[in-house]
């Protein structure tokens, strides 16, 4: 038996040390790694995947701390994925959350990842799917997706779940809030955290003024206040995210959710293909260095340029 | 003669009417906006292209309206292009800031140009691209790139500029230095704006730490301290922009810069012609709705439908 079906006949058993060996796969870009996530993926639809995305100092963290414990108590397993900016400005407070996590280290039913966002972008997005894909064949019945800041990335990550909570905190500025502008589009619950603070009404007012404004299908975003550090209103928002998952089944929300994720994936991936297609076939990295050269003294135009490549691969 | 090569005549001539009309062509995507822009391609990369990104409420505007001020007194003519958010959060905070700019209005060596975050990212990366293109070919000496926000986005699209300023203000918070993170690394002038503010010291600190942490090709980002709404430090400002530009033209950093940006604009341009292909020749939309609904159902995983896309393609 190959490698690769050995780590998937684990993976799909619960096997833990099938699933790093997998997750190191698809990380590293190993030749390994297309036939495993090919051979899961059929098995890979049944957790809910929840991302949990809001601004830095939100206490994110904690609060997937919190989720975690609660779901396994529920005798549910939990799969958390913690995508992380490598930037020297937040290491520290991102590493001292990690260790945060560390409390559910010995449990089985816990699995804990973090992703770096070096590399490509949409490779990061692409990456993190995978590990998705991993935990969920796995068996994990929830799989917490966090995301550390509020880039277009990360958001776009979180937002690629079943349930996205956005958590916000009191006081927060006038600027801060005009940076969040875009993951509030992509709330099914709002989670207002450090409810013990100063300022919470002012929060929920805005949230609530915001949603005023939009169209939420006839299912305006829950907003759950919790103290995260103190473990209040985490089962509150479990029922709301129970809530929301449910209307989304019946509603249409989640088939249309899926949908969109699987257009994502397929294009995606097709698009890899039609890369690899080009250099094999249609432009060497030679006369590709020499296209890019005449393009950038500008003796050459793009849509010139990318049309003779098309004429080349599809005569 | 064809009206889109009317509008190439008259962009090139410095026509006014033609470049608005030529602008609306590419933001409409209208089908003579490519002929406009291959024509215009060869004469488009004699303008100095400055990036200005940094948090909402660092005073981005005024500082573009000054600057603008100063090179219009030394003949120079401008561009300017402001990437605008459409949330409703900081709509009408933005659009005080473009009213600010009608200062220059009536200045014909003054062309302002406002783009909205809405459609497809790439989208709005490629367009704005294609925005500064008719600038540039239309005569301007240099063109200013707004971003509003410090999105993942807006990060790239002013970071495809000659030089790039990120300006910051005293007094942010360690939570907005967190989210600052991907934008310190793109920096080649920082801009310390609101100088009359306590903090400063701080500030300017806390970018020399940043700095001896990473390599910067022998040339250390200058830090430039500008109090935007008195004009005062505008002159220095410029001279390190002009300093930076002076250097990257030596060092090659000037022209390894242009060699991204000509691989980033000749992929999206690929890109876009082979999923027409793909339409064209091996995916009908109808069979496309039925290869999702399977991969969304997981009956079908989305490298065995690339690679079948694929080998009908190119058999």
């Amino acid at each position: 038996m190959s490698e690769a079906s050995q780590i998937v006949d684990g993976i799909l058993a619960g096997d833990v040390r099938a699933l790093a060996r997998g997750l190191s796969a698809v990380e590293d870009g190993s030749p390994d790694a297309e036939p495993i996530l090919k051979a899961v993926f059929p098995r890979a639809g049944k957790a809910l995947v929840v991302g949990v995305t809001g601004p830095p100092g939100a206490g994110k963290s904690t609060l997937v701390d919190r989720i975690t414990a609660r779901l396994r108590k529920d005798g549910k397993s939990v799969g958390v994925v913690a995508v992380d900016p490598t930037s020297p400005f937040s290491g520290g407070a991102i590493l001292g959350d990690r260790i945060r996590m560390q409390g559910h280290a010995l449990d089985p039913g816990v699995f804990i990842r973090s992703m770096a966002t070096r590399g490509h972008l949409g490779g990061l997005a692409a990456a993190t799917g995978h590990v998705v894909t991993l935990l969920a064949a796995s068996g994990k019945d929830v799989v917490l997706v966090e995301t550390v800041g509020v880039g277009q990335d990360e958001v776009e990550i979180a937002g690629a779940a079943d349930v996205v909570l956005v958590v916000l905190v009191p006081g927060l500025g006038d600027e801060i809030q005009a940076l969040k502008a875009g993951i509030m589009e992509i709330a099914d619950v709002f989670v207002v955290n450090k409810a013990d603070r100063e300022g919470v009404e002012r929060v929920v007012a805005e949230i609530q003024t915001l949603l005023s404004l939009g169209d939420h299908g006839g299912h305006l975003p829950e907003i759950v206040s919790t103290v995260a550090t103190r473990d209040q209103g985490t089962a509150a928002l479990l029922e709301a995210i129970v809530s929301f998952r449910s209307h989304a089944d019946k509603s249409g929300v989640a088939a249309r959710r899926r949908l969109g994720q699987a257009e994502k994936l397929f294009d995606e991936t097709l698009q890899d293909r039609l890369r690899d297609a080009v250099r094999e076939r249609a432009l060497t990295a030679e006369e590709r260095q020499r296209t890019l050269a005449r393009v950038a003294a500008r003796e050459l135009d793009p849509f010139t340029a990318a049309g003779e490549v098309v004429r080349r691969l599809l005569p």
